[in-house]
C-alpha cells in the first residue's frame, strides 16, 4: 500500500479509502490511485489478498459445454469476478463424460487450484466429495438438488418463474397451455410445479398430454411442439423449458405455417442475450445467469479466505420479461 | 509406457500402437488400454509429452468476450485440443480494455504459462511483442492483419467467402445487393473485396450507397438494414458481415413488415450453431471457427515442443451454406 501511495503521490489512508470503496476522495485522485493499482496488477478484493504466495492464482470452472449460451453467461460472470480479484479462470468442459471428469481431476491434483466452481454437476461427478475431502473449496451453480454440507450453491427461484410465466398466459386468456420440461433436475421440477400451481389456482385442469419433456436443447422444443400441434385439441400457448427449446418451438410453428403470437404464444426461460433479438422477440422468464456465476465466485472467494458464509445456499430472483411472442389466444 | 502396459496387461508395443492410433490392435484391447490411459491422466499428444516437469500445464486463451457465440466456438476448439493434450485452458476476456490486458500480462508473468492463444488481438495488444521476447510461444486466431515474424496464425478464406455469397445472390437474379461490413480488420476488407469482385465480374455496378459499416453486432445489422430500406431504390438482398448482424437485419425486416426471403434475401457470415435454428434458417458463409481454434492450438503445441511449423500462416476454407433466407427477388 505504501508503494501505491508513493506512486500515486497520495497518503496511505487515501489508498485504503479507494481500495475499500469509501467516500472522501476527490474523483481525480481516486482515478489516479485506481490507475496505479491497475497498472501494478494489485488486487482489491479482501479474499484475494488473503491468497498470499504459494497459491495457484487460479480457480477452476467446470461446465458441461463452453459453447452453450447459458453456460457462456455463467462463464462471463465467473471470469469478471475472478479478474477483479486478480485470479485466473481455468475453464473445462466435461460433456458429461466420466473420462473427462477424471482427467480434469488429475490435472487439478497435479497443478493445484485455489478452488473450483461446478455448474450443474452431473451424475459422473463423484469427485465433488474428493475435492471437499482434500480441502479444495467448492461452489456450485444451479445444482441438481443434492448439495453436500458446507458447499456453497447458487440457484434461481424456479418455482416463481414457472408460476409467473403461466399466470401471464392465463391473464391473456389462454386455457390450453402446454409446458416443455427438461432433464429431471431440481430446477426443472420446480418450474413444472410453478406451472401446475398457477393452473390449479386459476381452476384450469392440468392435462398430462400438454406436458412434454426432453433435453434443454432446441431439438427438444422442435419435437415437442410438433407433438403438441398433432393433438386433437392443440395448445394455444407453449411454455418452453428454456430459450433454446423456444427457438425449436419457433421452428416447428414456422414449418407448420403458424404465426407467433397470433396462432400460438411462446414463452422461454433464461433470457439469453440472443432472445431479445429473435423475431418475434421472445417473452421469457429471466434468470440472472451472469449474476449467479458472479455470486458463486464471490462465495467461493469468501470460503477461500476462511470467511463464514451467511447462507451456503442462495437463490436469485427470476422475473418475467414480456416481449412479442405472447398475446391473447385466437378466438 | 511400461506402467500402462502392466496395468492393461498388454505388451509395450501394443500400448505404443494405441497411443499413436496405429492399426493391429483388437477393439477390446484398445478400449482397455485407452481406459488405463484415461484413468491415469496420461497424455498422448507428442507435443504435450515434451512438456515435462516444470511447465505450468496450462495455456492462456485471450478473447474479447466469452459470451459472444463466435468466440464460444473458438473457445470450444481450443479447450478440446488442450484437453486431449493433457493441458488446462486459462481463459481471459479483455473487452478491448487496456487495463485488463495489463492485468492479464501481470498474472501470466507471476504464475507462468506454457503458451498463449490470442483471438483477434486488438490495438491495445502491445504485449504481443513482450510475450514473444520473453520466449512465451504465441498463436493467433483471426488476426487483424499484422503478424509478427514467427507467430503462428490461423484465419479463413474471407475473400472466397465474400465472393461465394455474392455470386449466390447474383445467380438467384439479384442486382441490388447490399453489404454490411465490419470493423476495419483484414478479414472484413477481404470479404468486401470478394463482394465487389463478384459484382464486377457479373457486370453489376458497385453502388456505394449499398455499403454499410459498423461493428460485428446485431445492432449494426438492425441500423444498417433500416438505412438500406429507406433508400429510393432499396436492395433486394442484404449480405450481412456476420450472423449476429444478420439477426439484426431480420429484426429490421420484421418491424418493417417485410418477409425473408420473399421480400428481401439475407445472407450471414460465420455459421454459428444458432443460425440454422433461426426462422427462416439463415443462409450463411460457414467459417470453420471451432477448427480454427483447434488448429491454432495444435500449431502452438508444436511450437512449444520445438517443432518447426510447415507454414506459420494457415487459412481454412469457407463454404456457402444455403438455407431458407435466400431466394429469387420479387419481380
Amino acid at each position: 500500500m505504501a508503494e501505491i501511495a508513493a506512486l500515486a503521490g497520495v497518503s496511505k489512508p487515501t489508498v485504503s479509502k479507494v481500495m475499500n470503496g469509501q467516500p472522501g476522495v476527490a474523483a481525480t485522485t481516486r482515478e489516479r490511485v485506481e490507475r496505479v493499482i491497475a497498472e501494478r496488477g494489485y488486487v482489491r478484493h479482501g479474499a484475494a489478498r488473503a491468497l498470499s504466495a504459494g497459491r495457484s492464482g487460479s480457480v477452476n470452472l467446470v461446465v458441461k459445454e463452453v459453447d452453450n449460451p447459458y453456460h457462456a453467461e455463467i462463464i462471463r460472470g465467473v471470469e469478471e469476478t475472478l479478474e477483479r480479484a486478480g485470479l485466473s479462470m481455468v475453464l473445462t468442459a466435461t460433456h458429461d463424460e466420466e473420462r473427462r471428469h477424471r482427467r480434469w481431476m488429475a490435472r487439478v491434483l497435479e497443478h493445484g487450484t485455489d478452488g473450483a466452481i461446478l455448474v450443474l454437476p452431473d451424475e459422473h461427478f463423484t469427485h465433488l466429495a474428493e475435492l471437499h475431502n482434500r480441502g479444495i473449496p467448492v461452489a456450485l451453480v444451479d445444482d441438481r438438488g443434492e448439495i453436500p454440507v458446507g458447499v456453497a450453491s447458487v440457484g434461481a427461484t424456479n418455482f416463481a418463474g414457472g408460476f409467473a410465466a403461466t399466470e401471464h398466459l392465463l391473464s391473456l386468456g389462454h386455457r390450453r397451455i402446454a409446458i416443455i420440461g427438461g432433464p429431471s433436475f431440481k430446477s426443472t421440477r420446480e418450474r413444472v410445479a410453478g406451472y401446475r400451481t398457477a393452473l390449479q389456482e386459476a381452476g384450469v385442469a392440468v392435462d398430462p398430454r400438454l406436458h412434454q419433456a426432453g433435453g434443454f436443447v432446441a431439438e427438444t422444443g422442435y419435437e415437442a411442439a410438433k407433438n403438441l400441434l398433432r393433438l386433437d385439441e392443440p395448445p394455444t400457448a407453449i411454455f418452453a423449458g428454456n430459450d433454446l427449446q423456444a427457438m425449436g418451438v419457433y421452428r416447428a410453428l414456422y414449418e407448420a405455417g403458424l404465426r407467433t403470437p397470433d396462432d400460438v404464444s411462446v414463452i422461454g426461460f433464461d433470457d439469453l442475450p440472443l432472445s431479445r433479438l429473435l423475431t418475434p422477440a421472445l417473452t421469457t422468464v429471466r434468470q440472472p445467469v451472469r449474476e449467479m456465476g458472479a455470486l458463486a465466485t464471490r462465495m467461493l472467494l469468501q470460503t477461500i479466505a476462511g470467511e463464514k458464509l451467511e447462507s451456503s445456499r442462495v437463490e436469485l430472483a427470476t422475473s418475467l420479461v414480456v416481449r412479442e411472442s405472447s398475446g391473447p389466444p385466437k378466438i
